[in-house]
Parts: structure tokens; C-alpha cells; sequence
């Protein structure tokens, strides 16, 4: 017999990109950066002994806390790590949403996670359409206090577009909301500094106001799982001291994601190159009349030109070797998001797409 | 303002053991293993590379369960590998229990983490008195059924006591029970091979049968987080494939527990070590007027003689450098409960004992 809950049962599981693990494969189809993590983490790997692992690991990770807070001018009780972002997110609705009678609401398309996150906590789940060009839809923050939502979960720079909302609108929409905003920065590393985005510093004024970063994209680590949140005291000490695993991260991913942290030379060169490649396979994709809109992150969304076929380039693509990623989902079933791949994959990705072109073999 | 939801608001989190991160503390507080990870950990330790976290882990831990399966017996998709044991009991309530409206049954005195679990899931919580033996309450599976328990977390070698029910007891346990039984054998590992104790193959025949093990004391992996769950298929696939975080361990701690589960020899060494020492303990103990139930496990539940004060010898020991566990709670605030350290340290724990005694200093 099934002893599963009836919302778990009626529900799919979130549903990740492929992870093929040999390496063979030119993956542009989960964010990674292209870069390996820096020698800063080399040497923390090296520098580890097995006996350390004999005990429990710090279990709200003081020394990486503290400095995380310090990169970001806050306090380390504004500070909580987390294994991976996913389980910040996961804390968020466990922590301040109500099953059954709360809401939380995005604007869709979004991270489809958002969902599977909401059908397991069994809470009402609310989705506003973004505009045609990925802006918010008007009076966002109004219409989610009318429908009574507890919770929003924005991404920013937006996924799977890449597009970037300004600090001024996060900052007014924190000021609006009646609930807790959750602002999603997976890929907040990759923003052109020019663009002036900062929305860290915002968490000192707004109570409601959850900033996600992670250690996957801008420092290499995906394989390490680790992430952090950001917000006042009051958003972070009932995570941080009741619903959070006791010992949610280990000793080794703390001490490498502390290497991490302490080089921001070295993860600031990575996301500069990957900015200067972004520019760049933006412009060739264009130029093959495959267009997307500006990215601040370290992927495209990609229009795939008719008569071609999203799905058919995806698997073309993939038969060759090079995975991206395709949504069979309402208004992303005719794009790609490809992620910013080093120098030769790119080209080699552009390689490919003329190859299947030309060959009309899609 | 406080965005919390009410059940959050009104609970306290988990007090975990003291974890003093300088290496001079003699911890026998929260059953760390005695012995260092194997030489095949410090092998697997050595032989990582930080290039391989650039990408995301095997989400599933498919090499891992594999080696875990074939260990148990089972079949790679009656495995499942999380983050902690903890995150296991998290996960069978997420995916098991009703908030509300559904209940789960323990009998008490036992992990205080199960009662903090059903608070933030805010499901009904039913305590049963263990017999002052410790031995299960009478038709405890009656009880549970009438009372409507959908989860039961039933810990064996119980904690914290570390006495042993035999296999058939949870066989029995298993048939009348109508809910999912979790057993949480957490230090199954250091049961008297002689006692002949094996529910690992209950799990083929029983549909509503968990079993969860971890690498934190047998395999002296505390630090790594890395625990398991043995289970039908029916009771596994809803957590791996739906409630779980997507990539619940990381790619060193999957590299890591792989090596510690492959040198069964070396862990089995340290299980016998710690039974002899736990022997030779429990005699001196009782020797000492400290008399404690026969223990399966590696901790000792040690009765402080009157008119002696448990929280003082505690707070003596302390004092000296010895941490050990005092629960400030009924039926245990006259105990303490002591892991099974190195012969050397167990020896120092003697010698201060009396020393605190003699002294009359308590």
C-alpha cells in the first residue's frame, strides 16, 4: 500500500537538468561555471585531514558566517548557510508559510522549483504572468497583498532570462509587499558592474527583505552544495535555530567555501570573462538570427528562429555531445537557455548549431 | 514584525550537544566514534581534485547506494542517501505525516529531536512511557493504532539508553503497527555481533519498514553528514525523487562515505575496540556505584548515585575539560549519558570522577 501524503502522491518531483557524469560532455545546461574553483580552494582541499571529520562539523558555521557578512557589510547574524540554495528556499516556506491556507506567489515563467516547493509543503501556490518582455507585471506588489500572499519568490537576474530588474524596483517592491520577499540572486555574480546593482545592502532596511546567494555558479562549487541567506535577525534566527537540519552543512564544504569566499580576486576574473563570453556568443547567435534578451546572468535565453524547432536543436545539439536546455513549457517551448560555456565550448557549441543548420537535419 | 508562522513562533529548536571546536576537549557528549576516519577515507581525501566540484553531484548518489544495496543486501532503489540522519526524519514526516491533522508516536525517554521535527511540521505528537526497563510500553502497536499514528520513530539501540529490542520485537512492531515504522539505528553499528540483531532484511518483507543508518559514528564521519535509509521502493521513491532537496549530498561526501563503506574491515575494528571499552566502562562505572542498562550502543546511560547531583558531576566534568550529556528532563535528570571514548580518555573520565567524588566537590 502507499503511505504517501495525498499532495505528495499527486505531485512530480522538480525535475534538474541532466548531470551525465562522464566528462566528455560539453555542458551548457545548469549554470556551471566554466572556470574550476580557485587555487585558494585547492590548497583548503589539500590542506584537509580525514581525522577532522571524526566529529560534528560546526553547526551554524560561525567562522564562514562571519565571513560572509563581512564581504557583504552585515552582520553574521544577518548571515545563514545553507546546503545549497535549495534548502534555503525549502526554509523560507516551512518557515513563514502556512500549509494549506497561506500563498506564495512568483511571476511565471520562473525557477520551476518554486512550484515543486509549494505542491510539498501542500500551501497555495499563485503565479502572475510577466509582461512580454520579462518585466513584473504592473503593481505586482498589490496584486500579490490582494491575494493574500505570505510569500514571493523572485529571481533576479531573472531565470531563464537573464534579465535583470533594477535595485529601485526590488527596493519598492520590498517597501509594497505585506509578506516576505525572497530575492533569488543564484546568478547576482554575473551582473555588470556598471549596472550599479546592489540590493545587499537593502536587507539593513527592510525586515522582509531574504537575499539567496550561492557558492554553485559564481565560485565553482556546485558540487559542494553550499549557499547562503541574508536578511535581518529576525527573518534568519528562527531558521537558523529551529527549522533547519541541526547540522546542515559539512565540515569540508564550510572550510572550501571559506577558501572560496577569501578570493574574490579570483571568482571577480571568472565572472568577467564570463561576462566578456556572454557578449560575445550573444552577438554570433544574433548574427544566425538566434536573438535573446540582454542577460546579466551566466546563461541566454535563446529564440530559436522559425521554422526550426526548439526540441529537435536540443536533441540535435545533445546527439553531438552538448547539452543544453530545453522547457516544454508555455512561452520557453521555442527557446533554449543555453549557459555561458568557456571560449571553446562556445565555439564549439556555434560549430554545432551551423553544423544542424546547414545539414536541415533538425 | 514578525513573519514566523505561529507554530514556529511558539517552539524552541534542538539543543545539540556542545560542540567546542578546539581540540582539547575529551568529548564523549555526542557519540563520536573514538578512531579517525579508515585509511581508505584519508585515500579517497587525497585523491579529490577541487575541479571535480565545478559541476553539479549525482543527484541520487547512484554509485554510493549501489555500494550501500549490495552491503544490505538490497537493491540500489531501497536505498536512499541523505544529508544526516536527520534529514532522513525530516523527510519520511514531510512525506509520510498530515500537518494537523496526522500523528506520530515515540516512546519516551527518547531523541528529543523527534518532538522539535513534529513541532515545525506541526502534526500531532503522541508519547508513550517506555517500562522502567526501557522496554517498549505494553502492545505499543495497539496503542499507536488506536490513537491513529501514522509515523512511528523508534530508536534501537534505543537512545538513550543504548538497550537493544531484538529483531523480533520490531518484526512484531512492523505487522500490528498500521503506519510507516521508522527505526533509526543510528548505532546499530556497535551491537554485539553475538546478539545476532538484524533488521536490514525485515525491509523485503515489510512495506511499512524504514531503517536508517548513518556514517556519522560507525564509520566516524560526524563531520560529513552523510547518513542513509533502507526501504521498499514504495516507501523510498517519494522522498528521493520528490521531497528531497535536488541535490541533497555533495559530491566529496558521496566520494568519502563511498571509500568508509568499502573498508567494512576497518569500521568493524573500531565497533569491536569500542565494545570492549564499553564493557570495561560500564564495569568500572558500576564498580563505582554509576550503574547503567546493559548498552548496545557506544554510549553509557550511567544512574548518578544519590545523594550526588547529576547536572553537578556534569558541570564538574565540564569544569575538567570532559564533556558529557546531561538532559535537564524527566527520568534522566538523575543520569548521564557518556559515549565511549578512546581507552585513554575514558580513562582520564574515571580518574576525574573520582577525583570529583573524593573531593566532594559536586
Amino acid at each position: 500500500m502507499t503511505y504517501e501524503r495525498k499532495n505528495i502522491r499527486a505531485m512530480q518531483g522538480y525535475s534538474s537538468g541532466e548531470q551525465p557524469q562522464n566528462g566528455d560532455t560539453i555542458k551548457l545546461n545548469t549554470n556551471e561555471n566554466p572556470f574550476p574553483p580557485g587555487p585558494g580552494v585547492t590548497a583548503a582541499l589539500k590542506a584537509l585531514s580525514a581525522d577532522s571529520l571524526r566529529r560534528y562539523p560546526p553547526p551554524t558555521a560561525t567562522t564562514l558566517r562571519t565571513s560572509i557578512a563581512r564581504l557583504h557589510g552585515l552582520e553574521p547574524e544577518q548571515v545563514m548557510v545553507t546546503n545549497g540554495g535549495d534548502e534555503l528556499l525549502r526554509l523560507v516556506i516551512t518557515t513563514f508559510v502556512e500549509p494549506a491556507t497561506d500563498a506564495i506567489a512568483v511571476a511565471a515563467p520562473t525557477y520551476t522549483l518554486y512550484e515543486v516547493l509549494a505542491g510539498i509543503h501542500d500551501c497555495r501556490f499563485i503565479s502572475f504572468d510577466l509582461q512580454e518582455d520579462w518585466q513584473l507585471p504592473p503593481d505586482f506588489a498589490g496584486q500579490m497583498n490582494a491575494a493574500g500572499a505570505r510569500l514571493c519568490l523572485l529571481p533576479n537576474p531573472h531565470a531563464p532570462s537573464g534579465t535583470l530588474l533594477p535595485a529601485s524596483t526590488i527596493r519598492a517592491l520590498a517597501e509594497s509587499f505585506k509578506g516576505v520577499l525572497v530575492l533569488d540572486e543564484a546568478y547576482a555574480d554575473f551582473v555588470d558592474p556598471e549596472s550599479d546593482y546592489n540590493c545587499t545592502g537593502l536587507v539593513r532596511e527592510f525586515d522582509n527583505l531574504l537575499i539567496l546567494r550561492t557558492f554553485s555558479k559564481g565560485y565553482s562549487l556546485a558540487g559542494l552544495r553550499m549557499a547562503y541567506g541574508l536578511g535581518q535577525e529576525s527573518l534568519i534566527a528562527p531558521m537558523q535555530y529551529k527549522t533547519k537540519d541541526s547540522y546542515n552543512t559539512d565540515f569540508i564544504s564550510q572550510q572550501l567555501a571559506q577558501a572560496a569566499i577569501e578570493d574574490q580576486n579570483y571568482a571577480s576574473m571568472t565572472w568577467r570573462v564570463v561576462r566578456e563570453q556572454r557578449a560575445l556568443l550573444r552577438k554570433t547567435l544574433a548574427a544566425m538570427n538566434f536573438s535573446s534578451p540582454p542577460s546579466q546572468s551566466n546563461f541566454l535565453l535563446v529564440d530559436v528562429p522559425t521554422p526550426l524547432s526548439a526540441e529537435s536543436i536540443y536533441l540535435a545539439l545533445k546527439a553531438r555531445g552538448i547539452l543544453v536546455r530545453y522547457f516544454k513549457q508555455d512561452r520557453l517551448h521555442d527557446k533554449l537557455r543555453i549557459s555561458i560555456g568557456s571560449e571553446s565550448e562556445n565555439r564549439q557549441l556555434i560549430n554545432a548549431l551551423q553544423d544542424i543548420i546547414s545539414k536541415g537535419n533538425t
